[in-house]
């Protein structure tokens, strides 16, 4: 039997269904559910993406059981259509239309109206009564096949309408006539024709494999290449092409055009929430070229369409569990369904759906978690204006993608790219986008258009990218040559000129606005809640400063899973007595430089403990090299020298004897502390001492200090020693007992390889995975830009590995180090306090291999949450497989 | 019952055996050992290691049942010798000696005829009819007891003495008479009232006492503890105490003592070696303070005696199966043994002595291969004098230890220290050397003394340590004053004059002579036959340069192991191409650099490959980072510039861009081959030009392709496709097939624990352990001096992991590298280039993880031999034990 390339829906039933997917495209499958929901779709056909694929293996050619298969499945419309393909008299009219197994919006071709030519154009005409519809319908097909099959640029084709509507004085499409369109279908053809020295073909069998193919072909077109780039999805899915049964929404003032959302995209609100066009084809509501009417509207002008509309939606909602997006077409009283898809949404409103579609119980919390992705968590916890800054917007456009941004005005893809690229932050300032545009979109910080709508190119696009978005702000005034726009104030805003742009409310303002990061709307807490429910995974936090730590806490940090000491030396009071401890010679001079040191650490360890009051705090001993605390330039350290009140010769020399060939790898860590014994017992002394204190308060501080750099298990003995030695002293001193722990990190292959020995002394490992990136691969994270672009390029690397941790290297160390170090040690707590630990990808692989929390930057906290509990739902999925 | 604390021998009985050495001590044993055999040992008693260590755990207290004991075994012998302890008329007298499981020669306390007093004195003068005799003796016991139970310096006694002769206007002891020696002895007793403000003591019993806890506190002197530390030997050893009767060889001239070894320990050569002196005690040989008659002169006056004593040789070495250290004395014609042990030999002598034994079949090859070490090998390899070298000795003295030294003059163990240590070459020139000089002797290149035999303490520790060493050179007359010496035809050498003494032939030249390495006495290379035959491990080396290749093939390498293609660039006259390449903007412009390299490249591997015809040779792609091969001072970069004919300032971009922060984990390796192919490209061309032109020759070049610093397996591949591309190019090019693989080194972590991925593409891996032990601990070699001997010396590492392989944490990488990649690819060829590849202890672990080769310097190659089979025998011996 012959290979099935062509599936077809009609009248009620289809030969495919949703879950088809990847051979029938998102919008096929999905023309197939919808038909076999009994849902009023116009008939059709998908070619498979097996065809496609076919056509690149090919070089071009299509398989030959797809030519009769389609003639065949055209005359099944035919017939439920009552018209024939090419029947001068009765035509019938089809969309060709691309779908990708993933949903690829804009990036690829669409043909209507094939089957017009001539003759037809004529009987149309007469059929419909409408000669200006006839001629409307025509030019349409012989410019898009113009461009699309035939690769004439869009704009000649504008440019020739432009013209026509000068002459005629108006400035409207459809101010103009049918002997208009007639004119300029006669004006198209004769462009084709200089342009290509082809006619315009007026075989309809020849326009449909003609746009058949160009379908095929624009799966391979520049932009839909880098759009899947951007978006990770696989060269050889393929996109397959529907043809089906053109219903026109331009038949008069009872048809009608629209797109929808079965709920707000933007804010998630349980609302239908849509637009319109009256008397227009469906393009036109997308390209944003005629602002469109609000979809309640429609109740009052064509009520029971309205209310079969409603229907159709609670249907989709129900059958799908999820927002949908859908096309309709109403023509001449009737509706027509086009298409429903996934609704694109915003992070709030993916967290908001989810979380009230628990409450609907149209889904499970699970399914709740599985939805909402750490980016939406992200993005929420992304700066909104200041609610207290008083401003006045210069312009309001529509709210198309939430998030406030601020950056240097630009007005081409290429100059945001370029400014971006060199460290400007831009806002990208266009008349409306087009899929060229989406690596500017990309760079920008945010994305302004003076016109289209909530489904525009530039909305649906910079929600998806998470970015703000402001569109159709018509009362900004766009001078691309001038390189500037003028609100209707008459302010002017130059290339260059700062502006801030606000998604959630169309606002646009001049100038660098204060922002905060909201993340309080409650499903925002309540999706955590569930995630704190199925997680395993303890979070915490990286935290240097009480501040910081009261954020991470608000976020529902945990405790803290890295305090680093360091940077509290760098303050302007203490770096003095530092530099006088690193230029001690003797044990003596360094301890009372120290002394110095001690009231000041331990103020800090207090504030930070008492913030933390009953959660753990694991404080890390001093880490970096020495010189990183002195000057390098001969003039400041002869400045120094005169501070410390010493001979520059000996400041400079004790500088050279400190550098380093390869300070990563250098006098750090613990080896400071092994060599100067007397820094970690002042840091002992600092953090047992503020415990005592607190908890003489009534606190419950409990400090867990961590001895960095451990490469052998005896390195760890002698400093726990020495903690150990000072925790006794200070705690008989205050005559209170301190729960505490010590352990260490684990950041260098040899500690991770010999954990089971390090396990025998330490009470918890922290996976440094920063600095465990660097040995493993052998990566100076400083001097890595050299070459580590060119790797991911070339395919090398999957990705950079100080952002998202390398699971078969890195990753490997860090199951031996908790595999061998819980064998010796069960209760071992161990988690990861690299950067990797608020990074979703690295976080599921550390609930993969057993470790007991994550430790991340404070505003990354909820993240986690998220990232922690995902882990666990997506461990389920995958174990249901199997 | 009570504990044994006490082993008697005598009379052809024995408690103990050699088995028990480590109860016994090695002494002890020993002498229990030849009683069995019926060798004529004087009776006596060993108190064991364990009464010691008893000691050593309860404050000086001795276990109460020791004194019984004692008592018991010393009535035994009373009763045997028909003399008895303490007896003013027919006393008997013995000696204790120390006496450790491991030999510590000289660094412990022994007392000799003990059991004299005012009163027995007199009675042994009667019974022996010899006054002069029994005060000698009585004196000896005096200063001795003075000595080493009370604490006062020896050469206080000496300066007695020194007096006395000066007073009799005599030089030598023996013209001393009874009546002087009595007066000294008064003097004595004199001297230790006036510095302890006690008597010597008149008990015997106490005497005896004295004497056994002397012995005891004598493991924890000062120079025995540095002894253990130097020779690795564990401090909780203890030692024994012998108790034996008193022989004398000073009771005329029918009386002797001596020291002889059982075969040459200075050459190996089987003659019966050894010194005697005739009317002397044994310490008077050893300590070098008279010059002994050679053992052959005893053939002819004592000929019985003679032959009786090559009878016991026989005996012994039949026995022990190994060259043994004898001492002997001859009482009044009757010979008796009172020590044997292996005998300390030199390296030669060792090799020498195992192929001897094994030919006379008294051992077999495995047992060769066992006794022979790394040490021996390597020594044998040292320099000696170049023979065609025409030179005129300033001195000569005994030939003690083998090889040639030079170094510049000092007279004291401190100063050889100090001047050693700040970079100074030293030969350590003295009197004699006692065991306070061991610091010293360590330090410096050699040791020149001016007195004592070949069995003097001089000779026997630098042939232990292996030092070049010249014994009892008289006609040097050294002035420690002055730090000078003169030699007999008036010449003066001073302190820091540069001198090169022959420690093979005895002879002391003025100046640095030009030496070189021998290594070719037959025995040598027959042990290392022995070795090839048992070794599993195959041995390359390391060379970069065809004379490296040429020594390493003589020496026995199986090829190749890393030939390093970057010092090549360093040649003045390739330098500046280099940094043409470096500098090249554009893949031409560095083409064009390339291309002046190419020829230059291609005739060093044409000389590598064809120096080893027939064998694989192991090149290494470019590794090091490309700044190294750029000036970093300004001057010099303007001068490159002007060179080059390029601004200053853009070469000094350049430089400046190319600066790293962590050098060793930068853009090198595998990451500058793909980052510009071009160079991997020009090398594998060079490479396979070269290969392909000896083929044409007839010759059979094997070149190997070594990818550096691979983290992952796609920057293999990369590389791989690279040479593999060129590879099959040149060889169509030339019309020949060339014998190729291509590998990498696993240098990182990553490499290592991904090995399994990169075993699919590659065809070999060699550990590069310098790198891997940087990463796997986070040690930069050239900055961990800072901290690494504080590690040593705090026992955190036991020993220097660049030197020694790491083998629970490099070597876990080692073996996890090994296992993933013969996983995936059984034929895998899998070697070690690092460092260790040549260090025994590393190669032990690198046959026991089932490595293919280790590769090494050329002039490690035949010490890698021996130890890699020295590695299967070991192996063997344990599993034999299980």
């Amino acid at each position: 039997m012959a290979k099935k390339w062509v599936y077809f829906f009609g009248d009620g039933k289809a030969e495919g269904n949703a879950k088809l997917v990847n051979l029938l495209g998102g919008k096929g499958a999905n023309l197939h559910e919808m038909t076999n929901l009994g849902i009023p779709v116009p008939p059709g056909f998908t070619i498979t993406t097996e065809a496609c694929r076919y056509f690149y293996e090919n070089d071009g050619k299509i398989p030959p059981e797809l030519e009769p298969q389609v003639r065949e499945a055209m005359s099944r419309i035919e017939s439920l259509m009552g018209r024939k393909f090419g029947d001068p008299n009765n035509p019938l009219l089809v969309s060709v239309r691309s779908g990708a197994p993933v949903s690829m919006p804009g990036m690829m071709d669409t043909i209507l109206n094939l089957g017009l030519n001539d003759e037809s154009v004529e009987g149309l005409s007469k059929l419909t009564n409408n000669p200006r519809f006839a001629y409307d319908c025509y030019r349409r097909l012989v410019s898009m096949y113009g461009n699309v099959v035939m690769g004439i640029p869009h704009e000649e084709f504008e440019k020739l309408i432009e013209q026509k509507k000068h002459e005629k004085g108006v400035t409207q499409d459809i101010e103009l006539t049918a002997e208009d369109w007639r004119d300029l279908v006669g004006k198209f053809k004769q462009l084709i024709r200089d342009r290509t020295g082809k006619e315009f073909p007026q075989d309809p069998w020849e326009q449909l494999w003609g746009a058949i193919k160009a379908v095929f072909k624009s799966w391979n077109n520049r932009r839909a290449i880098e759009y899947r780039k951007i978006h990770g999805i696989p060269e050889d899915l393929y996109t397959a092409a529907n043809v089906q049964t053109m219903v026109f929404g331009n038949l008069g003032e009872d048809s009608a055009t629209g797109v929808a959302f079965t709920r707000n995209p933007a804010t998630g609100d349980k609302t239908f929430y849509g637009e319109y066009l009256r008397n227009a084809q469906g393009e036109d509501v997308v390209a944003g070229i005629r602002t469109p009417e609000p979809i309640d509207k429609l109740k009052e002008e064509m009520p029971t369409i309205y209310e079969e509309l409603m229907k159709i939606r609670d249907l989709l909602e129900h059958h799908y569990k999820d927002i949908q997006d859908i096309e309709f077409t109403i023509e001449r009283g009737k509706l027509y369904m086009l298409q429903t898809r996934r609704g694109k949404r915003t992070a709030l409103a993916n967290v908001k759906i989810a979380v009230d579609m628990v409450k609907e119980r149209l889904i499970d919390e699970k399914e709740a978690i599985r939805r909402v992705t750490p980016e939406d968590i992200e993005q929420l916890m992304h700066p909104v204006i200041d609610p207290n800054v008083k401003a006045e917007p210069i312009a309001k456009g529509l709210p198309a993608s939430p998030g406030a941004a601020t950056g240097k005005v630009v007005f081409t893809s290429e100059e945001a790219a370029e400014w971006a690229d060199r460290g400007d932050p831009v806002i990208l300032v266009r008349l409306e986008t087009s899929p060229e545009d989406i690596v500017g979109m990309k760079k920008a910080e945010g994305i302004l258009t003076q016109r289209g709508g909530m489904t525009s190119h530039a909305a649906v696009v910079a929600r998806g990218m998470g970015k703000p978005c402001v569109v159709g702000c018509e009362n900004i005034n766009i001078n691309y040559d001038k390189k500037e726009f003028v609100t209707s104030t008459g302010m002017t805003v130059r290339e260059g000129d700062v502006i801030t742009i606000d998604g959630a409310t169309g606002n646009v303002y001049v100038g660098d606005l204060p922002k905060v990061r909201l993340a309080t709307v409650p499903e925002f807490q309540e999706i955590l809640r569930y995630a704190d429910k199925i997680r395993r995974l303890g979070v915490r936090t990286n935290a240097d400063t009480p501040e910081q730590a009261k954020v991470a806490r608000e976020f529902g940090a945990e405790g803290i899973g890295l305090c680093r000491t360091e940077h509290m030396f760098f303050a302007e009071d203490r770096i003095k007595a530092m530099r006088e401890m690193i230029i001690a010679e003797t044990p003596e001079d360094r301890k009372k430089a120290l002394a110095k040191l001690l009231p000041m650490q331990k103020e800090d360890f207090k504030q930070i403990l008492d913030v933390m009051d009953g959660l753990p705090v694991i404080i890390r001993t001093l880490d970096p090299p020495l010189h990183e605390f002195l000057p390098k330039e001969q003039e400041q350290i002869e400045e120094l020298a005169k501070e410390l009140g010493i001979d520059p010769d000996v400041l400079q020399k004790k500088v050279e004897s400190l550098a380093e060939f390869n300070p990563m790898l250098g006098h750090r860590g613990c080896r400071l502390g092994i060599t100067y014994p007397e820094i970690t017992e002042m840091q002992a002394r600092a953090i047992f001492e503020a415990a005592c204190e607190l908890k003489k308060e009534g606190k419950n501080p409990i400090p867990e200090i961590m001895i960095p750099l451990v490469a052998d298990a005896k390195e760890f003995k002698h400093q726990r020693e020495v903690v150990d030695r000072v925790a006794k002293e200070v705690m008989e001193q205050y005559g209170v007992e301190i729960e505490y722990k010590v352990g260490t990190m684990i950041e260098l292959p040899r500690a991770a390889l010999t954990s089971d020995e390090i396990a025998k002394y330490a009470e918890f490992f922290s996976f440094g995975t920063n600095d465990l990136t660097q040995t493993t691969f052998g990566f100076s994270r400083d001097d890595v830009a050299k070459f580590l672009n060119l790797y991911i390029e070339k395919g090398i690397l999957p990705y950079d590995p100080f952002q998202s941790l390398d699971v078969v290297g890195v990753g490997e160390l860090v199951r031996i180090g908790t595999e061998r170090g819980k064998k010796v040690r069960p209760d071992l707590e161990v988690g990861i306090c690299g950067e990797h630990g608020g990074e979703p990808r690295s976080i599921a692989f550390c609930h993969k291999v057993g470790l007991d929390y994550v430790s991340c930057s404070p505003y990354r906290v909820p993240v986690a949450r998220l990232a922690a509990a995902k882990a666990v739902v997506e461990e389920e999925s995958k174990s249901d497989i199997h």
